[in-house]
């Protein structure tokens, strides 16, 4: 194993750079033992293990361990919790998933990383098969969302395409859209018939599903709500969902 | 109106001290205009608003007023984008609800503000009657809590009280208890019976339930999964949980 101590050393600094998306092009970091344990699992290949001497015996199957410094670690890592190890895992190619029969859940320019991972973890624990994420929505390999994610996306396809190309592939295959919205002027969740196979629409934090995703939709839904709040988290509106609906 | 535009000014030195829990005795601080708007509507005391100058006619029914600068703005906010107003809440006093009928939430401490923050927003919009909070819980009137409540504690009381106090007060009344498990050795929450009064309790993001709180519980509740996610955000799970049982 190698031993690094110096931040200045080019090896971290390279890792480093993992934090900015435009470097995530093929491979990605994540941290903590959950996730590294995930990825172990499904088989991912880990480029570079950076753990803490203690680790060292539990790692010793793999030459590509850097022992670090614990201040090494929490710069690589960007909670304050990195339990001691942060690796950097190839990404896998992406791969379109077969669009005739199951559950998908499509995110329409989500922003917030948290919602996104979150998001991604329900859809994985309600059985979902997929999930497509437009261009514009926040990235799924930068840390706060794979924390969030907690390696569901080592369990799902998750496949990344244009608002447009989306609605090309959804009117090409049979699925039926169920677009979430805030509009009383559609069905509340209750209502709907159950569903086999389809593709629940969770839409912009702020401004929610854009027109064109409205006029193609099957299925305009909402969550009918009693007390006072003006709205739910996306999140949470995407749980209840999902597991109304699996 | 006021117009202070040093960030040394003693005011706004003052000000920013709220967002420290220790600060926040008699008063919190909250950002934005749909929580101020709320604050309004609520008949809440605004001790202080403290907005940019564009907004000054708007404001001009509230004396309490001072035009401050952007730079002094977003040093009182926490978020970058606190649109123009911050503003200092006077605390209403906590009033322990009416436990003998109604369906309540019960954080048995939860941890992190946004967390318990969409929770009790998610409880406003499933119309429970109240939530209580266990002091080791984060606390509510944190600027990372208040912008997750969207303003649910302006419609909802909110109680905190000690995990004893809490199982004491239940005992008393006679309210079921619903204990929110990992365990697979408790009902899916699709084979419940529909109660109509009730405390649905949510435990610690990592531990769970304390051990006291599934002793003393009257029914020991959870969510299956198809999928392969390990577990559901804690507000995901109690998303879903409140709205199949309003």
């Amino acid at each position: 194993m190698t031993i690094i101590t110096s931040k200045a050393n080019s090896v971290v600094k390279n890792t480093k750079k993992l934090h900015q998306k435009k470097y995530r092009k093929t491979s990605y970091l994540i941290e903590g033992w959950h996730l590294f344990e995930e990825a172990v699992q499904a088989g991912a290949k880990i480029e570079k293990i950076f753990a803490l001497a203690e680790h060292a015996e539990k790692l010793e199957n793999y030459p590509q361990t850097i022992l670090v410094t614990e201040e090494i670690l929490l710069d690589l890592a960007d909670s304050q919790t990195p339990q001691g190890i942060v690796a950097v895992i190839q990404k896998e190619e992406e791969r379109l998933p077969d669009f005739n029969q199951g559950k998908y859940l499509f995110l329409e320019d989500v922003q917030d990383p948290g919602n996104v991972g979150t998001m991604i973890r329900t859809a994985d624990a309600a059985g979902f098969s997929g999930v497509l994420v437009s261009t514009q929505s926040a990235d799924i390999y930068s840390l706060k969302t794979l924390r969030s994610m907690q390696g569901s996306h080592f369990h799902l396809p998750i496949y990344r395409m244009p608002v447009e190309n989306f609605l090309e592939q959804a009117q090409k295959s049979g699925l039926s859209i169920l677009a979430t919205t805030l509009s009383k002027d559609s069905k509340d969740y209750r209502e709907l018939d159950r569903l086999e196979d389809f593709v629940l629409v969770m839409g912009n934090e702020g401004k929610g599903i854009s027109q064109a995703m409205a006029d193609q939709a099957d299925q305009l839904v909402h969550i009918n709500m009693k007390g006072q709040a003006e709205s739910l988290n996306v999140s949470i509106a995407a749980g209840i969902l999902m597991f109304y609906l699996s």
